[in-house]
């Protein structure tokens, strides 16, 4: 698949990631440098908490969305995060969970500061293998253009 | 110290992490796992691109932040994000900036689903070692409480 630039992007494209499955040692691996909870790193005491079970870190569910999301939309020369807005984590992420993300394109328009750029704005829901919501969030990104102006 | 329960936070209170510094190697290796862009990747590549040089992934600097703000907190039974709103990088983290967290409890109210636990919000700002912003956050929390009722 072609490199896409910011032209490739149009408002109201959408993408569906390739799927993602999170092993147990990769959550308490991420949980162990980032995210040091009980509830993230000991399955015995994971069993004892709010949660009944090892979940992800939220930011680890993050991470991998990051992942499934640059992989999808394949940028020539990347996106750059401006801003996250109501990222939310509406159900936690399991030992061996399967996740995939839906990609919306909301709008596009020019970068002022930036001109060989636009900005993009999109919508991220990341799904689990049941089709569980497990993280949504609003995103802007600056996107470089094809047809680079200085 | 003591660990924390959500009574010991109350509107207003605020913190200072530890710091944290963040060698070229580590964000090299999140943004192999993560966050595969050139900016993040190579830094011969990254001096062409629109940063001038290796930087951090974002969610990179998120999970730091992460790890900065569990380690200052110290809550015997965790926090469980609900939400992030108005997440922003104003500025990169670039290899061998030393990062720091300050938290500011903005707000704090009883769960109505979860009598165990209360909610807070809490506002984060990441900054580097010359004191610039590399990150900001509002974030909403689950925390239990040290009374804890079923």
């Amino acid at each position: 698949m072609e490199a896409r630039y910011f032209e490739d992007l149009g408002a109201g494209a959408r993408f569906e990631s390739e799927t993602f499955e999170v092993p147990g040692n990769a959550i308490i691996e991420f949980a162990e440098k980032f995210d040091p909870q009980k509830f993230h790193l000991h399955p015995a005491t994971a069993e004892r908490s709010i949660f009944k079970g090892l979940v992800a870190s939220g930011w680890h569910t993050a991470a991998i969305t990051m992942r499934l999301f640059v992989r999808t939309l394949n940028l020539a020369e990347g996106a750059i995060g401006l801003g996250v807005d109501e990222l939310r984590w509406p159900a936690a992420v399991r030992p061996n969970d399967v996740l995939r993300v839906s990609i919306e394109v909301l709008e596009t328009r020019d970068s002022k500061s930036k001109p060989g750029c636009g900005i993009v704005r999109i919508r991220n829901v990341t799904t689990n293998q049941r089709g569980e919501v497990v993280q949504s969030m609003f995103a802007h990104a600056l996107v470089p253009r094809r047809d680079r102006r200085p």
